[in-house]
């Protein structure tokens, strides 16, 4: 493997595995205030784009670093709306 | 343009510019309670990374991406490690 080589497969291990830390942080402490949902929005279409680029020119390092980077966009999407849902509902709480 | 590069272009810009709104939260906000340090930390890193291997495979989609991307990362960055220090100097004061 080339110096070239290496800061590539760096930069895509690194970029890739970086979401797990923050999934993992609002799993622990259920923590979503600071996070940005349209950040979260932008970034899980755009690894649907990915993937779907990676599958039409049949690249497998795009596949396989898209999986797992949309599958943790997602859960992170997922987990931070549902917080911000939670929080409004105490907020304005149904008058049955 | 193919559809297949359209997918391509999409996602580039997609993931590239998500970083921006969540930028703008924190300067907005200045709340940075659930952003994983771990998360940007790696993020920041890695976005070095590519960078780097732009440069030396001369791709300038790689690096005018990267330039982008790296610049919000690290400003969210520098704001979520501001916030941390902020928070601990706020819980253990300096007895002096």
């Amino acid at each position: 493997m080339t110096h070239i080589e290496l800061f590539g497969f760096a930069a895509a291990i690194l970029t890739s595995l970086s979401f797990f830390p923050q999934a993992l942080l609002i799993l622990r402490t259920g923590e979503t205030a600071g996070i940005s949902l349209v950040m979260y929005s932008m970034l899980t279409t755009g690894k649907v784009c990915w993937l779907t680029y990676g599958l039409l020119v049949t690249s497998w390092p795009l596949i396989c670093a898209n999986v797992v980077t949309l599958s943790l966009a997602s859960l992170i999407l997922t987990m931070t709306a549902r917080g911000r849902l939670s929080k409004r509902s105490q907020t304005h709480p149904a008058t049955a």
